[in-house]
């Protein structure tokens, strides 16, 4: 029926997109309310906090759950296809978003995990129409996928190399030192590597310290490698964007230098 | 009066400006002051020496903070227009730079704000008419202010990163861990993501160590992105000062060299 | 006999070679084998899981080492040239992956260097096939290698550094604040300027503390040194691989990108 | 005296130079010493040793210096301008090289200021005519004095915002969460702004602890600034490398790009 086609279209206007004033509202009462449901969820993780307002607490975090399943539902019924949104990113993301609250029936202390509502608020940039923040966002994204490879050859051979770091060290120390297994010297060896640090276990013996030294400058020193990785794939970005945007009469070819005379293609005069 | 405005115009050369000896001895003998003052407070703050030459520091404090105020009201005097320079950056750091002795008559120990003056030593490099460090500054400031949309959404990614992280740890470790609240992980996902790595709170479980074991190395590798970032944007500030805007009046071919005086593809003079 | 050989050579198919199914199949296994045997050792090192299930897990070192030494020895026999395969990088990784179980008859725990099977690990990229991972990785790899000398003068410099400082903060220090010699001082040097900063042992004196202000600060900054490096030669590596070597015939203009057909300078064919 | 000075030149061949197979010989054998006497010293510093072998050892510390100020007399003997190499760089580095050992005579404890002696290393670099070595040296500290002014600029911000951090942290923490002082808590905030993280002192309270939070992200982003000035430079420094070497026939100016058809000073074709 065509009233009630134009029904779903009104709220697929205001629930998915927000072009109109209010899909724009929607929008940010929307975030406005994810922001304020993480953060009851969090001050109820704070003992002096629950105890003083426990029961408050709870019932807000239903009347949110309540409210984004309510909102689930309605994007279910006014998309084209509900199975396919269903299955998106976005679609995943917003029913993982009021799961936890009801599995928190089944298994206490699980809805914490509702805080992965904090990733619907990516949508603030499509709301508020930030189209550079979006393009600088692809930028980024771009040429973190384009290092993929290097960045996987990378943390391969790190992982290798903790393991036998770890082995060694575990040898060297032994138990009185804290290195009490060696899965255990393994996350020492990640703690040293990545110069976080924390100091619950550190090598006690002159030989243990040696290795640590070596492990130390070497954690130091690498992190030139992923850096080196992505900072050259955002300069060919760049670079992509300094070409002139030129394409040849004759080829149709783009992607010439801006200081070509002749088309490298096909010869002729650009 | 004319000899009233002269004086204005003396004055405002003195404080204002570096040209004449004795502005520049004014700016110096400030400098000065600002560093001597700091270093009072400083002294202030340490216990032993508070007991023995606390009444001393106090006085010295004082005549400081007096001898700021009468400067700033010189300034307001003999500046053009008060108000906009009250308003201004370096107005409202003048200000903040005196108000907190006053401020701890009221509120004991808010004097160690006055710290703030470190700020107005910004102007020792105009004094000093240390131009390239200005021109230095400019460009690295260019850089970062060219870069602020990307470093915004890093930052944004960060962010939702560390309630997740946060939220994931304290359900896995618990209270006896030290992780007594979601606000207390999200503080130790932070420690631990920077790298910083105090150590006062550490996964105690395998589980957590595992995780924590993945956010090390996401932290270590991900400070490769505001280093990109940051190097491109250099990197493309530097060739804007190596190529003039140029384009040659016979071929119209551009990316010329700023020192160059012949088309390098045609040979006409620019 | 033309039936051994091909024994041989079928055989040197199946080990050596991945390109028929069972090639695949047997590098697939022997992969899951490297992991398991791994696994195994690793268990082995937890006190709770030793005590329960000690005797298996000892049973099944065992039994992966014969196997993995009986892979050796084959690869030894069905090779063209054993001595050059036993000398070579993969041969010697491939003795000290079985070495270290029999090692431990004699020398009790050394067992867990077998880990270093970990490194046999990296055929995996040959065996499906990732010629692009392998691609990628010799580019890292030739970029790292380039870099090699500024690296060595980094390092050196670094040496002499923390030398000279663990001297000076032990002889501030002393041995009440835990800085108990000089070698004990540089440990302390290298924990604080890689900023890993595990504070077992941390400076109590404030002249102490201001020398440790000062290397902190500069081994904050100089990691920009190696990542320089590093990022300069992967850019010049990248620039390499976007131009051709060619020059063109009619005019010998050179830096024609890799898919110009036509000289950009000169309009003739490349 | 002709063959007085044929003394002198010979000497001065052996010990300045290392050209002769004499030559060569003393200053590997100067190598060793140094290197020798620093590991005397640091061994002495160890406790147990020092009471095993302190007596050997303080003999051996005497050696060494007798025997480099031997050799410091006969290089102010057989240098042609005493004054001047006494005042150079290395000559003030190998009079402090020998100082220590006498002042321990005066200052007891201050002969480990002899690691001084470590700087003198740097000379192996010319013994084994590491040409290469030389070079890459002298680009990245071509790089680093390149960006001085920028790398003034970034510690000049860095000093104030500790100073301005720490005072505001003092005042949030006070004196129970270990916040004693002033300058101790500005040790504090270079400790957590550089990422090394003791955890020697850290914040308790939750406003304490958030503005650690933005602490330790700000100096985890801010060392892309570093980093990125000694990247762009050291990139710079490369790119110089690549400029053609021609020199214009009319003009003989040099710095042409390699694409470059016509001079661009002059116009005439290169």
């Amino acid at each position: 029926m065509s009233s009630t086609t134009s029904w779903r279209e009104k709220l697929h206007e205001v629930i998915f997109e927000a072009d109109t004033p209010v899909g724009k509202w929607f929008d940010i009462a929307l975030i406005f309310c994810i922001l304020a449901s993480v953060l009851v969820v969090m001050l109820d993780s704070v003992a002096p906090v629950r105890r003083a307002y426990g029961p408050l607490l709870y019932l807000a975090e239903w009347v949110f759950t309540i409210l984004f399943t309510i909102e689930y539902i309605l994007r279910l019924i006014c998309v084209g296809r509900p199975l396919k949104y269903a299955r998106s990113f976005f679609g995943v993301i917003d029913l993982l978003a009021i799961v936890p609250t009801y599995l928190s029936l089944v298994l206490p202390g699980s809805q914490y995990l509702l805080v992965i509502r904090m990733l619907r608020i990516i949508r603030v940039f499509r709301v508020l129409k930030l189209v550079q923040y979006l393009q600088e966002a692809a930028v980024l994204s771009r040429a973190l996928r384009a290092s993929r490879r290097k960045i996987f050859v990378f943390l391969y051979t790190v992982f290798i190399m903790v393991i036998i770091i770890g082995s060694l060290m575990y040898m060297i120390e032994g138990e009185k030192s804290g290195f009490t297994s060696i899965p255990r010297s393994i996350y020492w060896a990640v703690v040293t590597l990545t110069t976080v640090g924390y100091g619950d276990i550190a090598p006690q013996t002159p030989l243990g310290q040696t290795l640590a030294t070596l492990v130390m400058v070497m954690g130091y020193g690498i992190i030139a490698v992923p850096t080196g990785i992505v900072t050259v794939e955002m300069e060919r970005n760049a670079q992509y964007a300094r070409l002139s945007t030129q394409s040849c009469r004759q080829c149709a070819a783009e992607g010439h230098d801006s200081d070509a005379i002749y088309c490298k293609y096909c010869g002729e005069k650009l």
